[in-house]
């Protein structure tokens, strides 16, 4: 820390990315990409777009947010397009939150929210999932502040239905509810279809997952038309020109190719089921995963132990060091052929191989 | 605004960027983006990488950073890179400056500052250019917080010598003094050199003005590798995979074009220098601007007169609707073909036809 830092940021401890080990050797099952390649429409738009690398990018991205708008049955002015999902929620802890306005999340979640939380020096409190990782929806009631909810829910899986969703709206009616939905393409009933109904409702998504496409960085939020002009009031002090030309494109791409999407997200939920069978035959028990990983714990063997032994025999998946969560691993379903390899690497590990 | 925006936040003015005309049937000279094409080098660097957009990319960017430290003299420590410069001076805004540590720069400069200023809610001072727009070193000894000046300055194009950047840094020891480098390739000596001898430089440059790469949103900032963990702090707490991979692939690739750059470079101070010429007898006056700018008045006709005759005509220049710079145009700097459109156009409004 040099001499110059901001008290403020003081004790600030900043999120941790997954492993992103760049020799590419290991089966990376740690951070929840698509192990299918980015549509052939996104690469040849983002090659198409990226001769106009000499020019600033759109700021109003108004093309692509206008088939992202289309899409979800709304309009230009409820849509704001983010570089990742990660931007619109910071934007959201920025905007909606503050000293008298606290943020809530559940105690496990995606572990982003806390450091957004942090970093705008806004109160939180994170309430606990019940004993099975389920959300209590009578947790959350008239809450003066702002919610955050990844529905299905991060590291578990676990989802709530669209009519739990629009309960948890509903009895909050001073919060803004953010519904982060960033692994909504494997399972799960969006809550876009609310966004006309409520004033207070936040959806936000990612390309990352589903559209294969993490390495372009690319999200959005979708609201109310004055929540998404207050997030716009933020990005426009904050960075107009967020999301690059060849990104924006290769959006255009993507949302172009929507059975290529649709194809893949069926695959990895094929491979889910066909992961769950053969880890359950292994000892293992899970919770009901809507997401494109599975949240397991093996009835004998911890979580740490298995992340390092199949760490050094070449697979990576995610352990988390914390409370509740350790004895779990976070694992991403990839293509069938990865999850073959994973289950016979980990009946390996457990016969002592 | 909706009932939800954080009270915080209810004065903000956003900054307002240039028009982006998205049909480009403009001679655009109004937001200093390079007239020429991006790298080839760049161009299939980012398209080779586009294949990888189903991965994260590498949060560390490690290669880039350190083909960008090497060309600094520095060492990997010693860099960060961000999403265009705008990020890394938001960065900067947030680490080094508070209540406690307000932000100083001169009143007329990059127009983002005052805004990065309200959105962190920084107390900020503008301190006021001489007459001829130049900065007088004076007005800033012994400050206590953050100093933030654009070397050559914007939109006056007007450089500080090396010896007087030196001398600015050593007269405020108690400070972090940010040299915003955007416009340093057209003929300014950059402060990178200095940053060995001194715990309170942070330079900051961006890829969108010499290397042809505003579309693709990069920029970076160097100095002590303190000031540049303090920043890590506050990039992993915000958007830890805040470039994506073209982008990433694309600076690489430009940075192994260096030739291109420069042959650019010179080609956009040459037809500086013509228009500088041409426009002196069509009776401008012109700061000494060594940017891809120049900051015109002319003798008998307004600024916005100027500005609107010229779009009616097809050409984008920049006008600032404010006091001491509501007289002149920003007019960037094109090819030579464009820069002659410019002086003819001009040479026609001024005869009235």
């Amino acid at each position: 820390m040099s001499r110059f830092f901001s008290e403020k940021y003081s004790a600030l401890t900043p999120y941790t990315p997954g492993e992103q080990p760049q020799d590419m050797k290991y089966i990376k099952l740690n951070t929840n990409e698509s192990p299918y390649p980015p549509s052939s429409k996104a690469l040849s738009r983002a090659s198409e777009a990226s001769a106009r690398m000499h020019l600033y990018p759109d700021p109003e991205c108004r093309t692509l947010t206008e088939k992202i708008a289309e899409l979800c049955g709304l309009s230009f002015p409820q849509v704001l397009v983010t570089n990742g999902s990660d931007e619109i929620l910071n934007f959201a802890f920025m905007a909606f939150c503050d000293e008298k306005h606290p943020a809530y999340f559940p105690d496990i979640s995606y572990g982003f929210y806390s450091v957004f939380a942090e970093l705008n020096g806004v109160p939180y409190k994170e309430i606990p999932l019940c004993e099975d990782f389920t959300i209590n929806l009578d947790d959350y009631k008239n809450l003066e502040g702002t919610i955050f909810v990844a529905n299905p829910n991060a590291p578990t899986g676990i989802a709530l239905t669209l009519s739990e969703i629009e309960k948890l709206i509903l009895q909050n009616p001073k919060s803004v509810v953010v519904i982060d939905e960033a692994y909504v393409d494997f399972g799960t009933e969006s809550a876009l279809s609310l966004i006309d109904k409520y004033d207070n409702l936040l959806v936000t998504q990612t390309f990352s997952k589903s559209r294969s496409m993490a390495g372009a960085r690319l999200g959005f939020g979708a609201g109310n038309r004055e929540l998404i002009q207050d997030l716009n009031t933020i990005k426009y002090s904050t960075n107009p020109y967020n999301i690059n030309t060849m990104t924006m494109a290769a959006g255009i791409g993507v949302l172009e190719d929507a059975e290529y999407t649709e194809k893949n997200c069926k695959a990895v939920m094929k491979a889910r089921g066909y992961t769950v069978k053969e880890l359950s035959k292994l000892g293992f028990s899970m919770t009901d995963s809507k997401a494109n990983f599975i949240f397991a714990k093996h009835s004998s063997v911890g979580g740490e132990k298995l992340y390092r032994e199949l760490k050094s025999r070449g697979i990576l998946v995610r352990h988390f060091n914390k409370p509740r969560l350790c004895e779990h691993l976070r694992i991403t379903i990839g293509t069938e052929e990865q999850m073959q390899a994973l289950v016979n690497t980990l009946s390996d590990i457990l016969e002592g191989r």
